[in-house]
């Protein structure tokens, strides 16, 4: 195992989208969505196990969640634990990450994954991240993990490369952010597009590199982070570091933008579970087309995906195709072809009673 | 308030096709199902106020809900709680309520109420009680409140009565439970036809010359009752006397073979609340056609009854027609027209998990 491998879990998201399930309290990545007896932040840190050493899995998440992340990782040293005040979306969270292993390893090649995506062949998912982390400590360049596009879905971002068969990473032509369906299509169609999965790999000087050049303001915040990281300043050094930067992913802040960023298609069983739809899509059916989680009793129910807690029973007749979800003291009940107003509901239930978001 | 005038409440059933509301360990009766801050059985006593004294009040009911009475109705001594042992249909609990306060007071006149109807007029009840009460001291009688129809409902009993302008009450000619839909539709049609509210007026040697001529294996088992009620030998003579009756109801057993019954054709309001749908029916809607109990939000939701407990939300987006109900663990979602269903629902989670029923 190359003691130079890292691994960065980004776990500081609310996943409003799986509401209610989901919660600012509690959010999905730190429940066992699938039932596979591991929370998705577990499975994601298993993920890597043989990849990389224990010590060098770093996770990034809200000073909010840090608890439940010792809890649930209780291998991690508190240095593993990168404690963000605020949410700044992925941009500061990967540079706190990068220049906090730089200064201990400055030839750290590091994964950048996120803690809430399902990844069912995790064989063939190592030996892809072998090849990227071959890659990309060879050269000064940044790999993204391209899964094959099974639908015009427009809640992905959509990666196009130049295709090179004798090369094993295809170089990046362009980056488009969730697209609208007719366009979805026509990147389906067009065959040179791919699913991007979130999932970076890059050597930390590669990607310190990319701050400098395209959020050379995040750059410079972090630059003056040497004498705190891995000290007692660390936490007000964060505090203010973070209160300075802007709101900004790593996609649109560096990889679209950069020249030097390549994909590697891949083919493991990938979803980013961002919706109910999403996991209806992907948990087995019963013969009514039903994917049931929990104490349930259905009659003339089709096409419905029914989760709920274990000291719950629900008794549902006469729905089709509706997400019936209850988790902690609230219940949604809501046509699953609809599921983008989840986020409105989120919006309406936090002005009624904060408690139930 | 005439010292004569006597009530039995009758409040031991489980009203099962309130579920999940009303459960087996806490009945609709028990609940303030209306939300107007008394319980049904809190407001079916309040009803006789000033129509008889609070000590000549008795409810009878299950042994397991004694605890439940005395709660709610703290003014009652013991001896006015009659605890059955087990379900016996309400022929048993007339006959043990009625050979109870004759040998208190042989001039009693008993009004049998249950505990678990809506009565919307109460002093328009109150003045049609008496009413009956001056009829039933007068004569050997029995008197049954008979409300005007407003729809051939198939869930209700029917009376058909001989119309007499000159009197206050009408002979009964026939008695009918719960007809198919035509039969109810032709009786509406007739116009000599009234829903049966289950509400009886009788003189206590009136109803007790009935159950000797009607069912006399009932009279001979409380015959021997004499020197045991009103003492501490009451409740294991109640418990031999009840597993020597059968199953049958004061309707069936008497009122539709005996030859003195008339009905006082009556106008307060009334509904048995039998199902979920009489409640969507007798409630406010919001300009959606909705009925909304709870922390409740609604998109593109129309003409449901949502009833749920105040710690906890309920989201619903896209149902028309349905009962979405929580209420202790259980959620129900049933199309509104299929209600019917309710009871087979219970029937089913009996068999899963005893709990939830």
């Amino acid at each position: 195992m190359n003691q130079n491998n890292y691994v960065v879990i980004m776990a500081g998201g609310i996943g409003s989208r799986f509401w209610p399930f989901s919660r600012v309290k509690h959010p999905k990545q730190f429940h066992d969505v699938l039932g596979q007896g591991r929370t998705m932040l577990q499975q994601t840190s298993l993920r890597f196990e043989g990849v990389c050493p224990n010590e060098n899995i770093f996770v990034v998440t809200n000073k909010d969640y840090v608890g439940l992340v010792k809890e649930q990782l209780p291998f991690l040293y508190d240095d593993q634990i990168l404690s963000e005040p605020i949410g700044r979306n992925t941009a500061p969270c990967v540079a706190y990450a990068a220049y906090k292993i730089r200064q201990k390893n400055p030839h750290a090649i590091i994964i950048v994954a996120p803690s809430d995506h399902v990844i069912f062949y995790e064989d063939q998912f190592r030996e892809q991240i072998r090849i990227a982390l071959d890659e990309a400590g060879r050269d000064n360049i940044m790999i993204t993990m391209g899964i094959k596009p099974s639908s015009p879905d427009t809640g992905y971002g959509y990666i196009q490369y130049h295709e090179d068969h004798n090369s094993k990473i295809q170089k990046v032509k362009t980056f488009t952010e969730k697209p609208v369906f007719e366009l979805a299509q026509k990147f389906i169609e067009s065959g040179d597009f791919v699913w991007n999965a979130g999932i970076f790999i890059f050597g930390v000087q590669t990607i310190i590199s990319a701050f400098e050049q395209f959020l050379p303001e995040v750059a410079e915040t972090f630059e003056e982070s040497k004498s705190m990281l891995w000290t007692s300043e660390e936490n007000n050094f964060i505090q203010r570091a973070y209160s300075q930067c802007k709101n900004i992913s790593i996609d649109y802040g560096i990889m679209e933008k950069a020249s030097n960023v390549f994909v590697l298609l891949s083919d493991f069983g990938w979803s980013d579970l961002g919706t109910w739809k999403s996991l209806y899509d992907i948990l087995p059916k019963n013969s009514n087309g039903n994917v049931v989680q929990g104490n349930v009793l259905t009659y003339n129910t089709t096409n419905c995906i029914i989760k709920t807690s274990g000291d719950k029973m629900v008794v549902i007749n006469g729905l089709d195709n509706f997400i019936v979800a209850e988790h902690d003291n609230v219940i949604m009940i809501c046509r699953k072809d609809e599921e983008q107003k989840v986020k409105d509901f989120v919006a309406d239930v936090k002005n009624k009673d904060s408690r139930f978001i």
